[in-house]
């Protein structure tokens, strides 16, 4: 089994420009194109941790709020949360600038989950994460809750047995 | 107050053939490629619905099980289930066919929900959906379930006052 | 040799949004890219019929009357008309959309030619086609007309033998 | 009416290279790529033979018969034939190289139509062609059954009042 | 005139996946797919420290030593060295890691220039530059000699008087 | 050794087209795709020169004083001026068109370096070039200074070795 590796480790930023094809008839960025963004920082991310080839398993339920404008810039900060086996969660959290106008608001955050592959694609076994910070230890804790939601929306897990999941739903 | 109608009217059909560029190194369709294609699809039947302008406010998790390969052609069929206010959620689900190959899958569903929007960005009412097929009803009725999901992922609901989520999760 | 198969069993709907880089100054769809959006749609109805890897071999003449705008919705329907030997006869219908302004009109209709071909590129003869409906009927009698110009205009049959045509023509 | 002038002021040169997102999974050109590539270099020609916007009009039967590969150089040469008030008839040939390999192949050549739109998008007349080489000359003479087969095949000329075009059938 | 600023204020990360697309047929990163990469990057630096559009004034020599491969992922580091009334200079760093293989190098750096324009593209006067890192100070100084470089090759400058560049080359 | 090879035999012209994409927020080509533009059609003058793969090795210092416009069109002439044992020097110049406007300007030139290279990526002979015009003898002899020019600033030549280049600084 690999070495435990740090949560900073991972730490990827990834900034894009809107263009024109990014954006929708009111100028603005597609959900989707954003989402595409997301995901290949997030890839980054886990290919760090991993030092492994990855393919995406799954996104968690992801909101937008803020319209992002043409010529924005988009930065983008993805990071391993927590490792399950071949696969990894990854935090990612994006932030949109119009830098003329002097104002950056938080946009989005997402998790993504990744499994790492060999050549020819079968799961190979990653790394556990250390998390450090406060922030690195909760989304480390709260994983487990995240996985069991994937895993009951799946149909794959009964709600009965999503301990962590019936806790924070309070019931 | 729009007129109601029917949920087949949204319906779209969306044909992409998988080229280079959206592939990782493993000539598989990168899952954020996946997602920008789905939300162009999904954003066209919430047009549909509406006759309106709609933006992106949220894709509910999305599970990638099957990979798809270099020269695939994916097929997506959207269709809105439910619309509440200004807000409709829509359905979408995603094959892949290698054709030389008589292969066809069943990759991928989601949920993207939009908002109609004004020529100003701002928020308008949408007609009401009728559904008919067993389908279009089971898929309106739990639609209220994934809306309370949203809202406390999102802790804009208090995980108390889900009941549709609460019953559907057995607590 | 292959079993015959029915027309309809080659319908592809393919639908596209028209984005800013597929414009001209006056945010037109471009032609070329909407020749470019036709031959991907024809293409796959190629393939759903011979279930071979396809290559263009010819397109007949295609006229643009009506303007399609960025924004607009491009759907197009492709269905094989006939086949000869190793080749077969795509007929592609396009329509645009304005969907927030409740205006559909249909902008283009043509036929494509593709070659079937194994993994070498040598062709390879693919299944008849059973035409059903009348529409489908009277594009498979008057592709041996149109088959026939291509001939004439390819310089590879003489007008004199181009029986079909001539009585199209009406000398 | 505006001043005529000489079909070499309109000669175009394009180069492209071939790159992986233009080709099909056998690494040839697609044809409808090739097509939207033809499309560019002839509105840059009828461009400068007008002087003006210029929006496709039509593209004359296209046959493709050598495959282009990956990685190939495409040279496209247009030129404007003949002018029809507001329209302009465009002659392009394409050659694919191969240069490390020293092939250099014609594979096409085609027949846009362009009509020449003032800012609003309303047709306005352009100038008149002066032939002058030999080919030029061909061209501009049988321009004129071009568009008589365009008009019947549109279904906007009578086939019996296409004097030139039943010349060159030899009916 | 505006408040000066720090150099570590424009500190800019953007990072790349490389795709097939941005690719020779050696599965090399093309040489002018990076330099618009950097561009890119080094124009949102500038951005950062003037809060202004800006527009690409020039770039110096750059050279490749190191292919990049397919699938590697490319990080740039981009930060502004001094400013001269409307212009700015933008060191940017680039990296390549295959990371899979655990491979890291640095392949490149690269100068650019950018004038920041107003809303008509009219230079406007941007903040002077404080350097703190030794790193900082050094291209702080060396931002004469190579601004006297750019101005003797465009004819602007009469190289007897370009005292820092002929220092520099010893003269 | 290859046989000498006239400059006039690697002239290469390509044409694009500024597409929405290649635009900054004032509806102006950016630099850095200015500089993708023109490294392809360098590569492709000295792939001529070579028939050999070439990959890019340098570029000088490149100014941009005109803004090219959306839409516009952009022409460059690439040539190989002059070979060094594997390498070639290219000088590119550029022109940009507002056709409908009548406007034609000289916007930039550059000089790119290349490398031949086999199948494997190692360095291979290319031929040596002969000028002819005045325009060509003058860049053939001026190549030795900006090689000198490249090797200083990149530390690999001592500057009181670069005889032209000191010659040339009237040093």
């Amino acid at each position: 089994m690999p070495q435990p590796k740090h949560a900073r480790d991972s730490i990827t930023v990834m900034t894009e420009m809107v263009l024109p094809n990014d954006t929708n008839t009111l100028n603005n960025l597609m959900g989707g194109r954003l989402l595409h963004f997301m995901d290949i920082a997030a890839a980054i991310a886990a290919q760090k941790h991993s030092n492994r080839i990855v393919v995406t398993a799954s996104v968690d339920n992801v909101s937008f709020s803020e319209p992002i404008r043409l010529g924005n810039i988009v930065t983008m900060k993805a990071q391993v949360t927590r490792a399950f086996s071949s696969s990894m969660e990854v935090f990612i959290e994006v932030w949109a600038e119009d830098i003329p106008a002097g104002i950056r608001v938080s946009t989005n955050s997402a998790y993504y989950t990744f499994v790492a592959v060999d050549q020819s694609g079968r799961p190979i076994e990653v790394p556990a994460v250390i998390p450090e910070t406060d922030d690195e230890k909760d989304r480390y804790a709260s994983a487990l809750r995240r996985r069991q939601l994937r895993l009951v929306l799946a149909g794959r897990m009964n709600p009965q047995d999503a301990t962590e999941l019936r806790e924070f739903l309070q019931v």
